[in-house]
């Protein structure tokens, strides 16, 4: 598959000189990140930006390990078959009008399987975006260029979308909120050909890809699927469409997808340590704690301990964790004894740790520092969930000192943050560097460090 | 409770004149916005802040209807007690170092409640944060002066909070946010006296009120409580902490309150039509719903039309639509027909609306306008649900047309907004000013439709 992920040159077929046209998105978009041949092809074009344009792919010069073709659907099987007789190994086809489209385009999506059999060639699509790498810095889609605003923020979690608009606009919400780096975002629409098991098959052997999160509305081989998941080292994700009856009616005018059983698949799913989102940010936000800690040890099995400024998010984060499969850590003598230090005469050391009295009375740098110190070193804690306000109330002690700490212990740790927008905006930017989940929502970040230590309990299942 | 709410006169027993002192904050605050008598009173000053600062309680002149007391804990009985001889008839204690403080604070609050026994004085607190009236401008409270800048956002949405911190924390990340108005924040502390129903027994008369939302760690009076909801025309949320064992115990030390049995208490909160939330800022997504749709028609039931620009996405709604009560809307032959005139020929027009081959067809505002007009005038569907992607992929149609078109038909509309950082952010200040809820999480949008019809068949059936 390395044709559709790193080709030596591409082709564009149906490339456009008019601004407004995908077929000029996908040409612009190769030419601001793509270093190897670019090839336009249009018969109605001597040159587009500065580069010659083709009359048909046969007239293309090498190398061409790949053609993105974006032409009206019932014009693309014979260019697909020009393709194969061109010795291109894979298409990326990017126009709609296919299986989603009724029983002409159905027809069409028929003639695309014939010309794959018969012919070898890959197919990647009909109706999908095709593939925005932001570490090789390829985007081969017709996304809008305005995607490159901004730089791309790259990270080690790649993407598998059965949905178009969906990929783009997930890209472009996670690059903005900046919470997140994405390495490869694919969206492979219709499955002709190439379906979500190749993709996957890729990614577990691509060392920029750490994570993968894939939103399906079907798994087409199911048993493949569980077989790859099982062989993973790497944390997989994914959000299935289509559980509810409804959800599956919808998903099969949209993608002419088959919802499978939702109860079977999920147990399937969870035996080999797949990770099942249920909303797409929640998806991201499980993405990415998994990317932070793909391993860790289960030893404990998830005993959490708790650092607030506030006894009712304490309380709250305690509701939360037990019902998710952690514990709120019995901490031992030795934290205690540390906490007793700062804490005022009267305070009782407990986890939750409520740490606002201690810092009225010590000031907020010495009571957090005691407190990540006491926490990280216990052998009593799993895991450190920590709570932060930022602006306004509460200037924040220095967020990497106290990271270095709990690393240094080799604790998870993850955040909750509250406060001023813009520097909730620019801790949770920071934390992101830094390597820790930090999540406006509590409960989302206790979901996330259960799905952590889920997937530890795992990996020591396997390893047995 | 007019003189804790709406006094003519304010004394702060404990004001001060350094700038970095609780006690100087909450003459600050005073003097920001209260238009009544503010009468600092402190021994050690002659004035404060151009002020007359009098040596005790007793020397304060007219009117004053309420103290704000912040002095340390073991010298509060006293001043309670010259605060009720001087004839004024509520405090408002915002010292800690009681009930939550081991034994002696213990002690100490006993105390007061001995002195609001004898002289009758209605006590609010200790421990506590006071009150935020955004509405009237009343911060009677030591929050940091700094939550004035850039101005509040008024709602009628009022909070009681048995938290402090949180409390302010709130306040700033919701403001500073700008996707609710808020009226009243309180905070309540120990409820050594004044506790959640008596707050709640003002509010739901409070003609600046329209919902009430409570983070309590207990229910004091529980029949109190239920009869009030009961009584109640404004909608309730209520997000309960401690509900797990550990979750109690911590409860327990935090604001000494001991957390009922859960299922018990949920089962009698529902019965009287109180949403009870989860998390915190779920709590504030709900009470923003309830306050734009306080008593929605639940006749059909709560059918809703999804539009969507993303076939996934519309997926995706469909799965969470049905488990939480609602359900998938059948379109009456009306709109198939009028969406027919701008799908294309070979697509079948279903629930969810996929408008995105339309829009590639007609053009985003014709579609749009088209589909918002066609399912706002259904009898078939009780309320819309539609999906927006901001900046960068998509430029969008005018919301405030939309939300005119939504209005005429009497549907109660929800959005669901992806994209870029910045423009995500103006849409939901846009769509507040709307009274459109949009939230960044799809389940989110879903969660809040639910409490609403909820609430909507809660009406009807007390209504019988």
């Amino acid at each position: 598959m390395d044709f559709f992920f790193k080709p030596r040159g591409v082709s564009i077929i149906g490339a456009s000189a008019n601004p407004v046209k995908g077929g000029h998105f996908i040409l612009k978009n190769l030419l601001k990140g793509f270093k190897g041949g670019i090839y336009p092809v249009n018969p109605g074009y001597g040159e587009i930006e500065g580069l010659p344009c083709y009359p048909a792919i046969s007239e293309v010069p090498d190398p061409v390990d790949m053609a993105i073709i974006f032409v009206p659907g019932p014009g693309v099987p014979a260019i697909v078959r020009d393709c194969a007789m061109r010795g291109i190994p894979g298409v990326m086809i990017e126009s709609a009008g296919f299986a989603e489209a009724g029983n002409s385009g159905r027809q069409l999506q028929d003639q695309l399987i014939a010309i794959r059999k018969e012919t070898g060639i890959r197919i990647w699509g009909p109706n999908c975006m095709g593939l925005v790498d932001t570490v090789n810095k390829h985007v081969f889609s017709f996304v809008l260029p305005s995607i490159w605003e901004g730089g791309f923020l790259s990270g080690d979690v790649s993407l598998v979308v059965q949905s178009g608009m969906l990929s783009a606009g997930f890209l472009i919400d996670i690059m903005t909120h900046g919470t997140m780096g994405i390495s490869k975002a694919c969206s492979i629409g219709n499955k002709a050909d190439v379906d979500e098991c190749d993709i996957l098959e890729y990614l577990i052997d691509d060392p920029e890809t750490g994570v993968i999160g894939l939103y399906l509305e079907s798994i087409r081989n199911g048993r493949r699927f569980v077989d790859l998941s099982r062989r993973s080292s790497k944390p997989i994700v994914v959000l299935r469409g289509g559980k509810s009856q409804t959800g599956a009616r919808a998903a099969l005018s949209h993608t002419a997808s088959l919802a499978g059983d939702g109860a079977v698949v999920s147990g399937a799913l969870a035996q080999v340590g797949v990770v099942e989102a249920n909303d797409f940010k929640q998806m991201m936000d499980l993405c990415r704690s998994l990317s932070d800690y793909p391993a860790v040890s289960s030893k404990g099995g998830g005993r959490v301990a708790v650092l607030t400024m506030s006894g009712a998010a304490g309380i709250v984060s305690s509701d939360f964790i037990e019902p998710l499969g952690l514990s709120v850590a019995d901490l031992s003598e030795d934290t205690v004894r540390a906490l007793s230090q700062v804490y005022p005469d009267w305070m009782p050391v407990a986890n939750p740790v409520d740490l606002w009295p201690a810092i009225e009375l010590n000031g907020r740098k010495k009571v957090y520092k005691t407190a990540f110190q006491a926490v990280s070193t216990d052998p009593n804690v799993d895991a450190v969930l920590f709570h932060s306000f930022v602006g306004g109330i509460a200037s924040e002690s220095d967020i990497t000192d106290l990271v270095a700490i709990a690393r240094a212990g080799g604790k998870p740790l993850f955040g909750w943050v509250m406060g001023k927008r813009d520097e909730v905006h620019q801790f949770r930017l920071h934390t992101r560097e830094l390597g820790v989940p930090v999540f406006p929502e509590l409960y989302r970040a206790v979901e996330c460090m259960a799905a952590v230590f889920r997937r530890g309990r795992y990996l020591q299942r396997k390893s047995h």
